[in-house]
């Protein structure tokens, strides 16, 4: 019945915009499992010269709007509003049968709904669908971005173009007064680039140049109108991954979007052994440095390239990573983030140029950090709230992104307060016996049917199952739990049990060495355990201290907030393993409240969608400053009781 | 009679302060010629271990002051009074009969007074000097720099010494937070250079640490306390000469003076044969600005050497330039300050890292540079106006600072109007037959005795003298006009009219090929006037021409203000030509108005005093930007009847 990705929220949307749910049109409620595939086809404009269109397939948790599912993918849909169908700008053409809204009827002609005519924002992705995106058509103020975010742009890159008079013997005025005294809207300072320019472009170009501003500086002039070729690039610095969006600043709309392994993997796969790295040999900070920003710099020119941009004209960068590889891109020594207790050299890290974390782009690009509210939750978490609006939704809201180390913010619409928890390497497929990255071949859902005896996988790539990634980690123990192969404790019921429950099943309970294991996959039809797709007793334990740490942080949280787990009106599940953990096996295990599975939303890459905001937006960039102030943070490993409550949290 | 070096100047003091001469005790008033020496012995402290004490001469005009001619030249001396005789804290001992104020009465014993110690202040050089310099005893809070001024302490380079508390558990501030929460009065923004460093060094240094703050911002964390160390490097960035003093920020004295050709000189000796170059050949701008950053790099190492300062313990450059060398030394393109309408690229150079201009000291040092008021009146002006108080001053006084082009300031108290001369080469030795530099072996004084014959040369170096500089040639025409060899029209007077009015000169007035010439020195007895060192009938000229560019610039601005030459009460003769020319000849010619020549002063190396007054305070570089508001720049070569009052400026 929900016209947006959640119900409540789409509720009160229908409250509040007055909608009502068309009778008989209503969208299958999705279970919160699986995985849908959106097929794009981008239509080129009249200024792209009869280019042909674009193709772009993205796969997303059911439940995510179409209009989400593109932004999110670097896919521009035309939109003012935010996401709530009342500008009825965002349309697009779904192939087969699609539901109808009140907000549909009023934009579209019959003709056009029978042609699959939709408001990308209304239309949920239930099933796999195709999706033509018409091109671009308003020059917006505004922009959406996150978690059905508006974002009114007013970026920290402004151009101005202005003709000037020549100077004369009657007035002298130095060159930068006469170019400043012509912008009425902005005082910014010079620089010495700017002014090493200046005097040879204002003549060249006979007094009709564009003033490049960035973030109150004035950075560079140009001859003749440039005022449209205006971008910036929005990075994710994870830990494992690195995302890299280019955005075209005066439209608000993302070009492209690349994403990379980030090249300090060789240093070891999470903060803690990168810290550790830099503690053993003095040569690890300068190379760990050097590999984070080739990855920024090869995330640049790729960006720059499928979007055809000159990355000279990319003026600003902003980056959101966690404590450890902001610290690393920095050059800073990240020994004080490893160790007791664990200390921030700052909060926020200071303006720099792009040249300074290694980026050929414009000479005097900057560069924007996030800042920090703690030494394990960072930027990319200050990000993240951001994007899913922890600072200003007035709903009882959890955020849980999940990793090696996970963050968790509880807001209850006024007070807001966060912890970080050790959840180890589970989720990233370390220290899973088939772990392994989300990557082809790795197994991303699993639905176990007990009467049949079938184990329903889901490969990432359609490919023949090589190994588990964290959400089919979660699925198969939420669903070896459901149908009861796993007792409440966590562990494999004993083989006569097994027979018993899901006789289909109990063969696939077996033993290596002296281990037991789930096949979950026999590569052929003889192959013995060491050759299959397994689920090991000791990957249940792993993901059981994982789960009991994330726990034990949001019910900490709730306790702080004087908060029952049923007042959480909404669980975003964010960044890369966070997004892809189906919300049913979360509820199920207890990684999140006991909830409906509604309320547990996907919130896809939160970090990166705040990056975007923040170069969007001076605003916003306010908002997450002001963030340090709003957000109390609560330190685990600083709690008497923490191990008893973990121990607590530990069963299914 | 007067105490200090200006006849009007000490009589308001003596008003002001309740002085009154003492009777007997009046120093002979110097008449404005020649040049004094002065030998000071610079006595070292009980910190310095014993060594033996410094030995420096230096050549002042006479009528200095000691404590100004000590000061100028780098030698310190204790002041906090600015030189006004009232903190009687300026303790010298002069050899040789010198006479004694009341001051020196109330400071010192009867004894001490017998032993020649006196108020360094209040002594005049009106002959060659043996000066005792005791060691600094005090820590001033003030310092006295430029002509008279006292500047109050308060660099741009603070440091505050801090013990912090260790972070904890329950107080995890990020490091920056603690260290900044130590410091009570400075608020300042800390730097990405100090933010890498912060946390090692607090942790190797038990959280007991010194933060540096330059302008505001934190650009390093030294371990320890480290606050007595502090220094900084005054440039006057000329356009032939370049003059470096370290100063010692905590006492406000100077530690070393160096000076040096500067290295773009074989591009040219003036600021236009250098634009020039940079509009034949595009390498020459890249050329240029490297030869001046060679030229501060030298300069930094020797005072750095001289003065035993670690380089890295220097945090803040000042440069003083005329807006061309500041130009070239910011590698912008200088060709607009070249053609008309002359137009800066800015007024004020932004604020720069001294590493930027090729300097190797603190990394994160920093670079202050004077505005401008235009592109013939600096960087280099606004300092001097700084050093001599024209924006404080109530008096109406006039500044010169004589060079290729000439600075003109006028203030009547409250009003300051100020214009550039194009005064040409012929002060530098330019365009001149024999002219030179102010080197060894520059004739610099001259005077002529009609009744002996006798042609009385002063020579730089006391050597045989080679040529004639700035302050020679102009010596040379006023002698030659005072005894009537010269006409008011500037021609030599036929040879049978110069039998009649000085017999014993007139066999030196001869010819070289067609010109008549004066010869001033014969090598030996038969020497031909193509072996001697004279004066040329084309060198009165080319003299003629610049003193009228320089005289019809303050009559203009005397009629600018509606002021007489008479109402001018002090002259302030600057820069490394000015300084040295005789004030009594100066008058001769017209290059100043007709006035006592007491009232002429020579200010010494105002553009170098600027930049350490800059450097000693940021309330004086307040001041040097609110000149940029306060002074009104006339346009000279904007006027129509300049030509015609050219013309009437020609003649003596």
């Amino acid at each position: 019945m929900g016209v947006t990705q959640d119900e409540e929220f789409s509720l009160d949307a229908v409250r509040r915009e007055g909608l009502l749910p068309t009778p008989g049109t209503g969208q299958a409620q999705h279970d919160g499992t699986g995985r849908v595939e959106l097929s794009f086809t981008v239509e080129t404009g009249a200024d792209d010269g009869g280019a042909p269109p674009a193709q772009r397939s993205v796969r997303v948790p059911p439940g995510v709007t179409v209009f989400d599912s593109a932004s999110w993918n670097g896919i521009a849909i035309d939109s003012t509003c935010g996401g709530h169908g009342t500008c009825h700008k965002c349309k697009v053409r779904v192939e087969g049968p699609t539901p109808i809204t009140r907000h549909d009827v009023k934009t579209f002609s019959r003709e056009q709904l029978d042609n699959g005519w939709r408001l990308a924002c209304l239309v949920q992705a239930t099933r796999d669908l195709a999706v033509d995106v018409p091109p671009l058509t308003t020059r917006p103020k505004a922009a959406t971005v996150g978690v059905g975010r508006q974002v009114i742009l007013r970026p920290a890159v402004q151009k101005r173009y202005v003709e000037l008079d020549e100077p004369t013997l009657a007035d002298q005025r130095p060159d930068v007064d006469r170019l400043l005294a012509a912008i009425d809207d902005l005082e910014p300072a010079p620089d010495l680039h700017a002014l090493r320019r200046l005097p040879k472009v204002l003549r060249e170009a006979d007094f009709k140049v564009t003033a490049v501003v960035v973030d109150e500086v004035l950075v560079d002039v140009e001859p003749g109108d440039t005022t449209d070729q205006r971008y910036a690039i929005a990075y994710d610095l994870g830990t494992t991954t690195v995302v890299a969006t280019l955005l075209d600043l005066t439209l608000g709309t993302p070009i492209a979007v690349a994403s990379v392994l980030n090249k300090q993997q060789p240093f070891g796969g999470d903060v803690i052994t990168r810290i550790s790295a830099t503690m053993l040999d003095p040569e690890a900070l300068p190379r760990l440095q050097r590999a984070a920003a080739d990855t920024l710099a090869e995330l640049a020119s790729q960006v720059c390239g499928e979007g055809g941009v000159d990355p000279r004209q990319v003026y600003e960068v902003a980056i959101a990573g966690n404590a450890t590889m902001t610290a690393l891109v920095l050059g800073m020594d990240p020994e004080p983030l490893g160790v007791a207790p664990f200390v921030l050299a700052t909060a926020q890290p200071p303006a720099l140029l792009a040249a300074e974390v290694g980026l050929d782009l414009h000479p005097r690009a900057h560069v924007y950090f996030f800042p920090a509210l703690g030494a394990y939750v960072g930027g990319d978490i200050v990000a993240g709230m951001l994007a899913t609006g922890m600072d200003r939704d007035k709903r009882t809201r959890l955020m849980i992104d999940v990793g090696t180390n996970c963050e968790i913010v509880l807001s209850d619409g006024d007070r807001i307060v966060s912890t970080a928890a050790p959840a180890g390497p589970a989720f990233e497929g370390g220290a899973i016996r088939c772990g392994m990255r989300a990557a082809d071949g790795a197994i991303e859902t699993i639905r176990l049917d007990t009467p049949e005896g079938v184990v329903d996988l889901g490969v990432i790539g359609d490919v023949e199952p090589k190994g588990l990634c964290g959400s089919g980690l979660v699925d198969a123990v939420a669903e070896l739990v459901k149908v009861g192969l796993l007792d409440g404790t966590g562990r494999f019921v004993p083989d006569e049990q097994a027979v018993d429950i899901a006789p289909k099943l109990a063969d696939r309970l077996t033993k290596l060495g002296e281990e037991r294991v789930f096949v979950l996959h026999r590569p052929w039809p003889d192959a013995g355990p060491e050759d299959c797709v397994v689920l090991s007793q000791r990957d249940v334990r792993e993901l059981q201290f994982a789960k009991a740490a994330i726990s034990t942080g949001w019910s900490l949280l709730l306790e702080e907030l004087g908060l029952e787990a049923r007042d959480v009106q909404q669980v975003l599940m964010a960044g890369s393993f966070g997004s892809y953990i189906s919300p049913a096996s979360a509820v199920r295990i207890g990684l999140v409240p006991k909830l409906p599975v509604l309320r547990i939303v996907s919130a896809g890459n939160v970090a990166g969608e705040g990056a975007k905001m923040a170069l969007l937006s001076v605003r916003e960039r306010a908002g997450a400053a002001a963030l340090l102030e709003e957000v109390t943070y609560v330190e685990l490993s600083d709690r008497a009781d923490f191990n008893d409550r973990f121990v607590d949290q530990l069963g299914f």
